[in-house]
């Protein structure tokens, strides 16, 4: 048996998916509606149309259509990077002395480095088929901003780029891989918007974040003639786009005539997370399966396992409509911590249901533990892991020694993001013993908790 | 027709080579043996001994065996990253407005960003098998230092990496990953070897070299118990390690109804280029085929266009054999240029018999004409190239160019060795204007040339 499952177990290319599965069709109960900050009111889809194209918008308030269509361009792009390996981690599992069978599904192996290239491409497309002038949106660790430019390369459309300043000063490379592929970029909080001038007015020193980066690319959209914005987590429609990685998992562990256990994934947005679950979450919801599924997040920003579950801004200058979700405030700023792409106050309002409703797990890594488990992980696989990824490393080789001690051979299925390759500051502090954990204490969560 | 072939054509698992070729079985005359320094006498086998392992050694003298069956773990190991995708180039076509048909076998996706795993693997697992304490080896841009790194944390065997200075110094990420794959590295010329310290003592400020690297790592490795020295391009080992890109190109091309017209790669030692060509060169020996093949080089570095075909050293001290081929001296040292990969002074004994046969052409390009393409490529295919690779695609953007002249639909495959991820110091310099071409004049050639 063991023999006749390959280190990488590649699908055809005709296996990509060619639908996108939408896993609140499945869900018993869905996740609040998002309200307008304005009137209270559930938003209707048209409050959207503003901020997003409108098919996006419809595939962000649609609960019912259980399957979408890919269109043929989104799919020819997808063929060209997909469908992503999975690979068996014999290796890990020798170094770690397991019976666990562990199996990870690869996302970095495009130039974006992650798996936001799935929903980059996809929104970029109906950017172009409604005929925009052009796109705005926000990126942390860079990830998002890289593939969205890559996107935007390839359907010709102008993008700019807010990008947390924290970020941008650290990775400069970041900066320069972005504006090869022809985007602009601005270090936010910037003077170029109400609302980064306001955040700056206020904390002109500030390193920014996520929730302000939002802010000022949302604020940009709605202000510029043909623009829209996009983002790379936390939404529905992102959510969905990202269930390819789990139809193509959930496909490749069949031909490898495994089912996992376990299903683990670091969790920002949850738009990894989300995507990797959907059809095993499915298979729960319908009483087919029953696996435990786990997020896991940053000590750094815990916004599961220490966050309230109550409808707050998805950004720091609310401009943006009000979503429940396990949140720490929109002000909330996290500590310096090099899991950029995992520094989000708020959580996916689906995740946020599915884990209200105790459908999946959630455990916080400080981030030391966590690049313990890159390096060990980098050494046997010969991958080197993002720091959000090596979140999910952690727990998966955790669950992997749970194993060793009880001696059962649990199937263990993490998601592996993407690359490190613009991490390595990150790494050498971890090699060189000065990287620092920095966890809120109970009084500043308490503190940055949204009101009412 | 064209709708038929894929962006990308991935071969089954099972088609990875089982096989090396090795390309000297099918010369009409070989390359001149390797030289004794110190009797002018050709080199025996046994006296490669104390600087490879023995099976490297019998690799590097057999110029009969045509095929080498490719030991079961490290067949295994390549198929954690083998086969590499044969591209097809339709977006770059469609750029270009070009009827050629541009091909590209890509390199980069494992960690180590490049072919150089290819070879790298293949050493270290001979390394293992003979029971050494440790290998040493030199790294220039860092690609082989990184796969190398890896192949030996797979194998657990101790490394020491000379890295070329400027390139530590340019480069601390590159530092970086190599130690987080477990190896040491220090910066070459450096105190630790007689090389090194006699370099220094010449000229204290110097930012090292390729060949100056190699002197020290060779040195580290025959005065160290149980040590052995590995290199990554040059020899013919490498080159028949590497066959395996070009054996499974053939096999894709083939899978697509296809055959090159013209067969491009970058040329610095000529590991990919040998390796690339091997059974589009066996065809052209054997009378079954006559494609063009174009060796592409750095006009900084431009060992075949300009330089001597005679026997050199193979390093900067003179501690090697010596190695008939085309040399701009040992002594050459290059100015700042960023395609470190490609920054050696000599090229690989086959491909300059081969090239001064006549069999292959060379193209010598400045670097900023490199990256104009670069940048071109990365927006059309998404894929963020190597400085070195970007050679190649300089070369097959004017022959596809060409093609737009004439209206003929030649066939082009080239080889994109490795991504640019750890070289975006290069391209903010591209993208922000401030790069400049270093071109040797021809009395600094003259000067530098091998005597006698």
């Amino acid at each position: 048996m063991k023999a006749s499952i390959p280190n990488r177990i590649l699908l055809p290319e005709e296996k990509v998916p060619a639908q996108w599965y939408n896993l609140r069709a499945d869900m018993p109960e869905q996740p609040a509606p998002l309200l307008n900050p304005g009137t209270g009111e559930a938003l209707k889809q048209e409050e959207l149309y503003p901020i997003f194209c409108k098919e996006l918008a419809r595939q962000e308030m649609d609960v019912q259509t259980r399957y979408f269509d890919i269109p043929e361009e989104i799919l020819a792009y997808y063929k060209t990077f997909r469908p992503s390996p999975l690979h068996r981690a014999y290796r890990l599992e020798r170094e770690l002395d397991t019976p666990a069978k562990i199996f990870f599904k690869f996302e970095g192996n495009n130039t974006s480095g992650s798996h936001k290239l799935n929903s980059a491409i996809a929104q970029a497309y109906y950017a172009k088929a409604e005929g925009l002038a052009g796109l705005t949106t926000e990126t942390g660790a860079g990830q998002w901003g890289t593939a969205l430019a890559m996107a935007c390369a390839h359907f010709k459309i102008p993008l700019t780029v807010y990008m947390v300043k924290g970020s941008y000063n650290q990775k400069p490379y970041r900066r320069s891989i972005i504006q090869t592929f022809g985007a602009q970029i601005i270090a936010s909080p910037s003077s170029t918007t109400n609302a980064g001038r306001g955040i700056l007015e206020q904390n002109p020193e500030t390193t920014g974040s996520l929730g302000c980066a939002i802010s000022e690319a949302v604020e940009k959209a709605v202000t510029t003639e043909g623009h829209r914005y996009v983002l790379g987590s936390v939404l529905n429609q992102v959510l969905l786009h990202q269930s390819v990685i789990g139809l193509e998992a959930k496909a490749a562990m069949e031909l490898a005539d495994a089912y996992p256990d376990i299903i683990i994934g670091c969790a920002g947005g949850g738009s990894n997370l989300g995507g990797l679950i959907a059809p095993f979450m499915q298979d729960k919801l319908t009483g087919k399966a029953n696996p435990r599924i786990i997020a896991a997040e940053p000590a750094s920003c815990p916004s599961l396992t220490r966050g309230v579950y109550a409808y707050d801004f998805c950004d720091t200058a609310k401009v943006t409509p009000l979503a429940k979700m396990y949140t720490l405030g929109s002000g909330f700023i996290p500590g310096a911590n090099h899991a950029g792409g995992l520094r989000y106050h708020g959580m996916s309002p689906i995740l946020s249901k599915l884990y209200d409703d105790g459908r999946l797990e959630a455990v916080a890594f400080e981030q030391t533990n966590v690049f313990r488990a890159a390096a060990l992980f980098s050494r046997a696989e010969g991958i080197l892991p993002a720091p959000e990824s090596s979140h999910a490393i952690r727990a998966a080789v955790d669950e992997a020694l749970k194993c060793k001690e009880s001696g059962e051979a649990k199937t263990i299925l993490f998601g592996l993001t993407g690359t490190g390759y613009f991490d390595m500051g990150a790494y050498e502090q971890y090699l060189n013993g000065t990287m620092t954990d920095q966890i809120p204490t109970d009084a500043e969560l308490q503190a940055s908790f949204p009101q009412g």
